[in-house]
């Protein structure tokens, strides 16, 4: 509770004077006044979060939450969850999607086991295990408040450690069989929709299964009665660990002030999560790509952010994260490389030259 | 026109065998299947094109044809001509936005004086010039047919040399003042639509400047009555030297069996001209960015693709192409790179190991 607080007490708004000044460096280059869109957007944006014109990331990290879900028999989910511990032992071995693009953005991985099902123990494992698996949330609450709290906490306790290291933009990804469950469950607790409007298929359910993992859902919601303006109060009654870590994250990298990029839905859920917590975490979240599960459009919305990338992607693991990595740095390398209108200009005697030819 | 003749004659439809090859492979990866979309669809394409079923592009490059265009007399455009000039040799230069973010992409750039309005010198510039700058289509064809020929063929020959250098992943990029003026007439001549459907502001025109534009951009299509079934026909009479050596970069490309990306309004109103040429090239276009200008959704739906990033960029140079390359080469590591189901199983005893625990 102590790193809660100062943590999330200890978020600021974004440097406008930095903010103001890489504007007016991008105004000076030589290309049409806001002619690359986001990419100014960003660089102006990560100015306001590091207060440096110039910012490169040399060091870039995913950090993927791990954890099993209880409401998972209920048979929400088409994958058994053994497969948890299957590719979290994957991601150890980096033959996962997130890890194979993660090596091609230049961008490191960090997998915790946050509350996986079994008992699992490698040298690449970071084991932060707060208990093996929620409880099943459509009987009763999935975790207690303290386990929600610790939960958050082991997030900040990442990226402090990743920050302490080096680490200078931040990536969000997952492995939990059933958590598009519990984020469908946290989107609608949060946004008062009904499960038409904010569950999918999940990996690839049938549709009976389909049918059976919104009332699941919908039944969970109504068990545990989640008060939407308590956070703790939804992500520990209808949430899943990898979900409260993963808002740790974000508030964590808030704190510290350096980019954090949301990845697909689950990532979502717990960046909404992270700002129903303190609004102003929300400067420092970049979203990647738009996610193929329904109830992503409904949070990016309400965060007020766009995403970059249209890839028809649903894959999870923090998969869109080191695509937007790539495009983050375009933005950097726009700023801090391309030539002002100044210093583009040819030469009076040399434009006469060409004229007079 | 041999040239022409041989290229256009010579485009195959993309490898049935291989794609089914690419797609039993995806299907067999750790992940659930079709979950990386767009990626996938990808890197099964590029396998028709290639015949490969991994495909690694160590040599990518953006072809850069500046040309400037006689219709800028109309007052169409914010910059006077002689900034096409000035931004070839900042191109030159390495310091123009496309410079910078192909750099980051580790591409290299390929600039042509396809027609320039000026006379330039510079061991980096392939002097191609046709004629300095067009004729001003507001009062009659903007180039003869031969012309149109010598410029498509241009971008043929361009593609060719750089095959035989290495290269296996192309990019499009253009340089001429007024050249949104032409794109706009080419997309009007082919697809039948007015101007207010298919004119933008440009580089960022006055109100008054942007009515203007249309009526200059209408008034070009109503002296020259170009015939939309016959793609020479438009590109000769409303389009411009910089969008006839596009397209034939796009010929090129698909003749060679190489991917090639479509960035902006004109690089797009240039894959359009050549699909009316032959529209097997399409199977070989890769859409980047989705850009501002009104009529690129027009073409991009006529062409039947999708533009995988949304950045709200209107730079043109080429820019986008350094950015796709990033998720078309994300899309090979994908293929390559990522554990099938089989060798991400972990051993029976291992797992019976972890759920006795």
């Amino acid at each position: 509770m102590e790193l809660y607080k100062k943590i999330t007490e200890g978020i600021g708004p974004l440097y406008g004077q930095n903010m103001r000044e890489a504007s007016e460096r991008l105004d000076k280059l030589a290309k049409p006044i806001g002619s690359l869109g986001k990419l100014e957007e960003l660089a102006v944006r990560i100015s306001g979060m590091t207060g440096r014109l110039f910012n490169s990331f040399d060091k870039k990290v995913i950090i993927i939450m791990a954890a099993d879900n209880g409401v998972v028999e209920e048979g929400v989910s088409s994958c058994p969850p053994i497969v948890t511990t299957i590719q979290t032992i994957n991601f150890l071995k980096g033959v996962t999607g997130v890890c194979v693009l993660s090596k091609h953005a230049g961008a490191d991985i960090r997998v915790v086991d946050i509350g996986i099902g079994s008992d699992l123990e490698h040298p690449g494992l970071i084991s932060r295990k707060i208990r093996k698996g929620t409880s099943n949330m459509a009987k009763g609450p999935a975790m207690s408040r303290e386990e929600a709290y610790k939960a958050i906490e082991t997030g900040m306790e990442m990226v402090s450690q990743l920050v302490g290291e080096g680490y200078g933009l931040f990536g969000t990804g997952e492995m939990g069989i059933g958590n598009t469950s519990t984020s469908s469950a946290v989107v609608m607790a949060f946004l008062g929709c009904n499960a038409d409007a904010a569950v999918g298929k999940g990996a690839g359910l049938t549709e009976e299964g389909f049918r059976n993992k919104k009332d699941v859902i919908s039944k969970a919601i109504m068990v545990n009665g989640p008060e939407p303006n308590d956070p703790i109060d939804v992500l520990s009654k209808v949430g899943g660990f990898d979900i409260a870590g993963m808002a740790g994250c974000f508030l964590g990298a808030a704190y510290h002030r350096v980019p954090i990029v949301i990845d697909g839905f689950i990532s979502a859920a717990a960046a909404l999560a992270a700002y129903r917590i303190n609004p102003g975490v929300r400067d420092f979240m970049i979203a990647s790509h738009c996610s193929e599960e329904p109830g992503y459009d409904l949070v990016i919305k309400e965060l007020g952010l766009e995403p970059m990338l249209e890839l028809g992607m649903r894959l999870g693991e923090g998969s869109g994260c080191p695509l937007a990595f790539n495009i983050i740095e375009a933005a950097e390398v726009i700023i801090s490389e391309m030539a002002t209108l100044e210093e583009a200009k040819i030469e009076d005697d040399f434009l006469i030259d060409i004229r007079e030819k």
